[in-house]
């Protein structure tokens, strides 16, 4: 069939021109004979490909000098754990922010090495909302403080960059990375796995001050230090390559489209249209997350009539929209409107929902 | 250009149907609309990916019912560490057979998990030799005994399984995997990262024998734990997807090609073609590593006159055979042989050789 919007909360939907290009070099990068994926990631051209990528996503992201970036294999999960082996001596207190499932996970990682503080918790209240700043209960002396920036299955996302006092900021960024202008001076790590807005599964992004990766931490293999990859280039050992080439893709598409400014004006716009439509379809439609904190990543929605769930996501998925079934932990309906899904998508979307309520409203 | 012969340590080079097949599918993976690395892992079509590859691979290396198959983000590095987390209660003695670098990198991501024996060491012949086995020094009390069974610089080969006792064998095939028929259930534990006989790089593959999954191991996060990821399929997390659809199109066409019995055929035929280039040349090339234990996959050579290495780079390049420097560790030239190299690549190689001596000897 034809290209269908992709509503997946990750992997995501990735810009037609950049899978474009990844089809025209798979055979052949560059005229060098053989695809990115075949070279040795000690060669010259795949060196290239990957300074360039961290060049263009220091520029997209405004990262500061004194911030290393680093491209390692797997997904967010194992940062999360390697937060606690990096920056927390033994059994020090961590403070975590809890405002949805990824949070949790978040803490379940490093149980095993910090005494884990949950500074303020928005499970009692559904996820439904972020816990006021001034409810937290931060500690005197914890290694950094934790928060999801967005959370993926809840749908809420905090919308400024909350003041946390001595102990550095550590974010999950995963799902909001590159979505609109951040200042990265004011957090101490910033982590995303990248199949949602960086491009492919496989390979994730940690932005951390170097200052911080003179911490002793706790006893490590070295393949868990991030010093050690820092030191490398991130090439301590073989890295996931062709992620890595994809990555830089998609944020040369990025750069190429605008930058962060724009994309900030598209995800807004997106996340107004379908927030629009579910606020006017008189309960047809209902998101239940506290306005000022809905994520424009990913919109949670179910149907008044709950019957009515499959039906949608079978219709949508016939009518070209794919992914919409909701995550099994909320159920309902889910949209998630990464940088590569156009505002048409989140228009067509929109006029699908107008058409099933009048057929089943 | 056409595509060349890549002889690349790995990353490496990947049978072109296998590509070609990616390449159709980039834009739209079996009709839905979407690239397969843009699916859900959760989804049917993905899921159903998965499972193939891995029913595909078992049928490949006739692994047994009673071991679990992961395949995991991250490369062998990664693995060689979360054996001690997994495997070793803290400060137990794991035995380590050394005989090239990759038996010193595996040992250093353990050192702070457990007490390391060097069971045996080829570092002081130079590891142009695998010790025999009657010399080891296996411990009593090991969690396990750890050997690389095929070490990519040094260029030697383990051509036997050895018998350990009581302790686990666990090996490192990262670069000998599927390239001919072994016996898994002699092993307590095989890993490899897919870049060098499997497809592509950014995923590994883990083979373990059931019960030791329930060994205590150490404390660590549950994303470093063997069991929580066979418990999910592979699917704590989000797994490396288009990695592993590129695994499971490399195993599918070995598989169509006659399995591991006829790549152990062409491996034979292709490295007995490079070695006896060299065994001819008259001292023109060398390679020193004992003739029984010369490894199939990778083949370490030098030139008597070392100041014609760069030239022979240069040439082979610009004949079409690529990547054929050796790694900085040894020097001199290297030529990779995995099962996608055709015979025809090596016999390229071999007549370049000639060409090159009659040239320059």
């Amino acid at each position: 069939m034809a290209r269908a919007y992709n509503f997946s909360a990750g992997p995501a939907t990735l810009p037609e021109p950049v899978l474009r290009q990844a089809q025209a070099e798979m055979l052949d990068w560059n005229g060098v004979g053989a695809s990115i994926v075949e070279l040795s990631h000690r060669g010259a051209e795949f060196m290239d490909v990957a300074a360039q990528a961290e060049a263009d996503l220091r520029r997209l992201l405004s990262v500061p000098d004194d911030y290393a970036v680093l491209f390692l294999a797997g997904g967010a999960t194992t940062q999360q754990a390697l937060l606690a082996l990096n920056f927390a001596a033994p059994g020090q207190v961590a403070d975590y922010v809890v405002t949805g499932h990824w949070g949790r996970t978040a803490i379940r990682q490093v149980e095993p090495y910090v005494r884990v503080h949950v500074a303020a918790d928005g499970g009692p209240g559904g996820f439904r909302d972020i816990p006021p700043r001034d409810t937290w209960s931060l500690s005197a002396d914890a290694a950094y403080v934790h928060i999801t920036a967005n959370e993926t299955i809840h749908g809420v996302e905090f919308r400024d960059t909350p003041e946390v006092g001595a102990a550095p900021l550590f974010a999950d960024f995963s799902s909001s990375i590159a979505s609109e202008p951040v200042d990265v001076s004011r957090y101490g790590l910033i982590y995303a796995g990248a199949q949602k807005n960086l491009g492919p599964v496989g390979i994730s992004v940690v932005i951390v001050r170097r200052e911080l990766l003179q911490r002793e931490g706790q006893p490590r293999a070295d393949i868990f230090t991030y010093a050690s990859h820092a030191a490398r280039d991130s090439m301590l050992n073989t890295p996931p390559t062709w992620n890595w080439y994809l990555l830089g893709l998609t944020v040369k598409w990025m750069l190429d489209e605008g930058g962060v400014e724009e994309f900030a004006r598209r995800n807004a716009a997106k996340a107004g249209l379908v927030y629009g439509a579910i606020d006017a379809s008189g309960g047809f439609y209902r998101n239940e997350v506290a306005p000022a904190v809905r994520s424009r990543m990913n919109i949670p929605f179910f149907l008044s009539d709950e019957t009515l769930t499959a039906r949608f996501v079978a219709e949508s998925k016939a009518a070209g929209l794919l992914a919409l079934k909701g995550h099994k932990a909320v159920g309902g309906l889910r949209a998630s409107l990464y940088n590569a899904m156009p505002v048409a998508g989140a228009q067509a979307l929109v006029d699908f929902m107008h058409d099933f309520q009048q057929r089943h409203g």
